[in-house]
């Protein structure tokens, strides 16, 4: 089959991760006999400084045209400490989540058994953890009205949703569910957000077309400390925005590395597929870089582009390179392999 | 000396826990030759159901005339499963905060020796750990308009922030780490956010008044998990309103029990003092609730007042029942102590 990859690499280690997965995909494409055009555009900070502007026109349309989009990472700290910068490399990002329609972000979470030891967590109490978390991702206080007053004294944030908005992605979570451990964890903060009280009435409501999935919520401080406690309690976890960025992060600490979380950004036209992690500017071009949250990105887009088997493979060869301990230094300390020799490991096995 | 002490039980397990603090307390004054006048009132679920109100004025006026509020916890199901009821527990919670203006929480966060075992963080981790965490209290997006719209299909809550609300809790975190290991970090999330571009940018002008102080900004998401990987690389935490919810929630489990982590909140009139969990109200009449949360609250309070040495010898209180285990099931599971019955300890070696 014949599919049109859009590539967006960004800033920081994305080129470099970027590259592993290209070259994983070329891999798959010669042995499952698939034709995958891929096509690289600019967005970010790499954008910001070529053409002044984080999300340029031609990346936007050929993001549109393109069956998938396997996007790096975004983000530099020239923008972070500059509070009053116009252009931020991470405008580039959100709008593209935003123009492409890109509501619900998917983020799953595992401890790999050859891995639970890395973990900052005791074994016991991560062993056998298994969840995905669904975030919404285009709407909430990302996207809502932001203002500071003319004197710069004060400024404000607006987060907003609709029934609708919390509908299509809570119906792709309690879906998942289904096909899961039929329980549902809703994060929100009921007791005190009026957005929050939305979602906890919408999903509610929902929970009854889906009746073999087990309903709970959780207040997101709760959340945050539960996630720690006892993350094997949770399977499907739906939230907002914020809550979803704040949690996946937090999530990250049970797979024992940041770099090793995938997730994919669904829409009714659209889709892309990008690692949980930033950009990590004080890797970039070290060659330290882990590749996998970007391979087993593209391995989701694989998938979402109906190549199961072939997802299945990419995922095979990734669990090979943890096992036989072909990892990058966050994982391997003390005889680590450099960003591209993980990626030509995978591209070898595949 | 003499002082008014507003008793605020509050809901759930908060009226038992809060009970052993005034025993502690009556214990200090007997000790040092004190007198603390006790007056107890309505708050929360307890007082919605007797009076229609979470916050009726008589408790209010009461605080405000106090030296201190010494506050249990607040919060039922019964309100939090109806996402369309109009009074709620924790808007009693919100009032008094705001109307006592307590625009600083001050959340200390540490691994007791002896309870490294406990956590479920490897004690290589958490040894050591020593922050605390300065949450701003009444302003942001707990405070800013909340609205639905008539048709109930969407929501906002509006996140403000002025420069005043940053600087004065700024200037008391900045003060603390001076104090401390001179390191303070700013939690935002300022690539997104304008409320967080304006702490920023407020914090770096702040920064330069205590040239001694090593300033430090992560985004929130990486927070939350820096909070598990390395926690020892924090002293002093600022940050707003929810983020600061949220993140000394998860800290608790470096503690290795959230029935541990005491908290102040502090205005330029009145002060309260609450643990930082919630109301618990599966435990409550039970027993089982640890009570060193509220008496370490107590403690933090006697320090207010000014009574240094009084609130020492609460703390080494604690600490010895900690260190025999004379404690409640959440961390002693095999032989634990009543609520009552550590209590009943704590009063008994002060
Ligand atoms: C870069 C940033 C805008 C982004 C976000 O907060 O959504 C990132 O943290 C993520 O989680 O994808
Ligand atoms: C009860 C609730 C409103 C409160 C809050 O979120 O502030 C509690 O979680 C806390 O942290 O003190």
């Amino acid at each position: 089959m014949k599919f049109n990859i859009a590539v967006l690499p960004g800033d920081g280690i994305g080129p470099e991760i970027t590259q592993q997965s290209v070259k994983v995909l070329r891999a798959v494409a010669d042995r499952f006999d698939h034709e995958f055009n891929f096509e690289e555009a600019l967005v970010g900070a790499a954008a910001i400084d070529l053409l002044g502007d984080p999300l340029p026109e031609t990346t936007l349309e050929l993001c549109k045209k393109s069956d998938a989009v396997l996007f790096g990472a975004i983000g530099d700290p020239k923008y972070d400490n500059d509070p009053s910068a116009k252009v931020r490399p991470e405008q580039g990002l959100l709008k593209l989540r935003k123009e492409l329609g890109l509501f619900a972000n998917i983020r799953p979470v595992r401890a790999y058994e050859s891995l639970i030891h890395k973990s900052p967590l005791k074994p016991e109490n991560i062993e056998g953890a298994d969840m995905v978390i669904f975030r919404e991702l285009t709407g909430g206080i990302y996207f809502g009205e932001k203002s500071t007053a003319e004197d710069g004294r004060s400024a404000s944030d607006l987060c907003t949703y609709s029934v609708e908005e919390i509908e299509r992605i809570a119906h792709l979570a309690f879906k998942a569910a289904e096909e899961r451990r039929k329980k549902l964890t809703l994060i929100d903060k009921a007791n005190v957000l009026e957005t929050s009280r939305l979602w906890r009435r919408t999903v509610t409501e929902i929970a009854k077309d889906y009746p073999g999935v087990k309903v709970e919520y959780l207040f997101v401080d709760n959340a945050a400390m539960q996630m720690i406690l006892n993350p094997k309690q949770f399977d499907v976890i739906l939230t907002e925005n914020m809550f979803g960025d704040i949690i996946s992060d937090e999530a990250s600490v049970i797979g024992g590395s940041i770099g090793l979380l995938e997730s994919a950004s669904i829409g009714t036209e659209n889709a892309l597929f990008e690692p949980i992690h930033g950009s990590y500017p004080q890797a970039a071009g070290q060659g330290i870089a882990n590749p996998i949250a970007s391979v087993l990105s593209a391995a989701m887009m694989l998938d979402h582009l109906g190549l199961k088997k072939e997802a299945e493979t990419v995922r095979m060869a990734v669990e090979l390179s943890i096992k036989l301990n072909v990892c990058t230094i966050d994982i391997n300390k003390d005889n680590h392999y450099s960003t591209e020799r993980v990626g030509d490991f995978l591209e070898s096995v595949i």
